[in-house]
């Protein structure tokens, strides 16, 4: 049976460069880089190069990397970090509605440890407008954290418009990149951010390897504490294998965003057509044209997303209902709902992220396979069948 | 020139069989665990697998370990984690002196939000009299973190009889055994710990997987928040090639512990002893008999101890001068300083840890090179000409 992997928002496979890199870390190159010796400092050096390499994709100075284990660490991080440490200016906060969790919880913590923040809505293609970002700062604003691009919907936030604003009312912005940096370009200057969160696994890059982008001179408060690691902002020995494979993974994006971009929206816009041309009642979420090159968020009427998944994984191909954050979790997506989606519909909603190792084939596998399924689960379905009656009807 | 690599508490190599567990959860089995498809599964499955050989070297039941990246992480965790989650019964918290940073920088992050921390002193072996924890401990205290074998000194603390006392009071204990897991039998039942960290990468495991044991029914504030991920109480994708390896080197470490402690505590006392026999003015730190079976901790008089990491380095041997986590900041030692070394004799310290890729003419190499390099360091100090001088008088 064909194997069809259209998850890669979920995670991403190591790229064989990438384990290639960090092999002679585990066993041989093996030590920690706090130490002075020759084993202790092949491993600094190690990491150093892997910061500059990471830095280069996203436009920054080496030195504004701090190296954390994932890209919810890194939005803990920035939110009640950077929260924390300003709170002089003030104590509100401002975020969007459809944040990924690792931003909205830490949000709703300060909000009990005393912040204020302000949920920003979107429309309905899940785009926040800079002028809403702009009407809710006050004078008590120390941090606005709008994230780069959803990672369920796809949508490419305004940033660099955001960016001018904050800028302008000397406000902290943070952007969860998590989603995006690897596959459409992200540099931190043009956007004019001061701190960015990205995480390896997501572009080929190993899992426990993540970062976050602190523009240099902006104070944060570490969370993990009791270390001279990264600065004395992140305590913990290096996870120096994974960071050396971070480093290679953003080596390789930095070389074809353009290809991958290019590469993955043919596969994606080809599986929308096929799919969106045999299944009724469909349809796209997110911005029809602001949107990752390899997202494909469908929602279909009178089915269930958790049975499609199921039934698609019998035939070979892997996507997801919803964020792997809370795929266990069998709630309608809030990204969904705070895009005005019925709950109805979001119930039967499909994540499709297409990756540089998928084919054309494999696109038409999916777009043979899942109409049947969604029509089976349709029939089952007592108020399909009433829809299909008033439509005979009317 | 031969290489002898005596940092085993900074970090030890992943064992060849570690490294083949982990392999094939990189580029192959790459899901993410929170996918209900085929790949997250496999995934899912391999860390559960790797939760239960996780939880079988210390005696716990597998819904009891939570992953995390680091032993820092674990203990930040457990201290603010426990304290806040418990602040209902007090905010009173006691830990000793010699803690590692990662709990003593958490402790007085709490005592900025509002708890009160107590700080116990040891005896000059390093050792907590369980007496000073019972008087300690108030109506208010919520938490005792006692660590079970410190870093640098190697000393064992009645982690047992402190857990009977703060059953006793109804207080919360959580202990650092960063250190010890993997080098000495632990169990968290004998032992009555309510939490306890450790680490991978301090036996033979990877750097980015470490655990914090967490007794069924205890409560604990998340600190990296915003996924399902471990029951909820810690967001982010879970590294798991790293979690394999830790599940792997607990797996090994669980049969061959008594090997181990007879292995390198014979080697240890080989090196104790010719290294006493042909340096004078020499002190071993920590307790006589209770004490870590790989470690040796020793300062010497008028020299100073980076200067004889460097030059032991030139001949090949890789040692610290203290904890790796605080190597570069050239500082005394906190441990040495708090059980009453001389801050002069402090500076001249060496903390050599054995491991199993030692061998005996490892030692003797070191029993050969380190004399003369103190001998040529001290021709250099004043103090030691003067010393000399006034021994010969005398």
């Amino acid at each position: 049976m064909r194997k069809v992997y259209l998850d890669h928002a979920a995670t991403t496979p190591v790229h064989p460069k990438v384990l290639e890199a960090m092999l002679p870390y585990f066993s041989e190159k093996f030590g920690n880089p706090s130490n002075l010796h020759d084993v202790g400092r092949e491993a600094k050096n190690a990491i150093e190069e892997a910061r500059e390499k990471t830095a280069a994709l996203i436009g920054a100075k080496s030195e504004e990397i701090y190296f954390t284990s994932s890209g919810a660490e890194s939005n803990n991080f920035a939110l009640k970090g950077l929260a924390q440490a300003n709170s002089q200016k003030g104590n509100h906060i401002i975020v969007s509605q459809i944040e990924h969790f690792s931003v909205l919880h830490p949000a709703k913590s300060l909000e009990k440890s005393g912040f204020t923040v302000t949920y920003i809505e979107t429309d309905k293609t899940g785009m926040v407008d800079p002028a809403d970002v702009e009407k809710a700062i006050t004078g008590d604003t120390s941090l606005v954290s709008i994230m780069h691009a959803n990672n369920e919907i796809g949508t490419i936030q305004p940033i660099e418009e955001i960016g001018k604003i904050t800028k302008e009312k000397g406000v902290l912005f943070h952007t969860d990149a998590v989603a995006s940096v690897g596959w459409v370009p992200v540099d931190v200057r043009t956007l004019g951010v001061d701190a960015m969160s990205f995480s390896g696994h997501q572009f080929y890059g190993p899992k426990g390897a993540a970062a976050l982008f602190v523009r240099k001179g902006v104070r944060i408060k570490p969370q993990i504490e009791g270390g001279i690691q990264e600065e004395g902002r992140r305590a913990g020995t290096e996870n120096v294998p994974a960071i050396v494979g971070l480093g290679k993974a953003a080596e390789l994006a930095a070389a074809e965003i353009p290809h991958r971009m290019k590469y993955v929206s043919s596969l994606r816009d080809r599986l929308q057509k096929g799919l969106v041309e045999k299944i009724d009642h469909i349809v796209i979420n997110g911005h029809p044209s602001r949107r990752l090159p390899n997202n494909l968020n469908i929602s279909m009427w009178y089915v269930e997303g958790e049975s499609m998944l199921l039934f698609l994984n019998m035939e070979g191909v892997s996507v997801s209902s919803g964020s792997a954050c809370t795929s266990r979790s069998l709630k309608a997506s809030h990204v969904l709902v705070c895009i005005g989606t019925d709950a109805a519909v979001a119930n039967g909603t499909l994540l499709m992220t297409l990756g540089m190792g998928n084919t054309v084939e494999d696109v038409d596998y999916v777009i043979e396979k899942l109409p049947p399924i969604v029509q089976r689960l349709r029939e089952m379905s007592p108020l399909y069948e009433d829809m299909i009656k008033k439509e005979k009807v009317g």
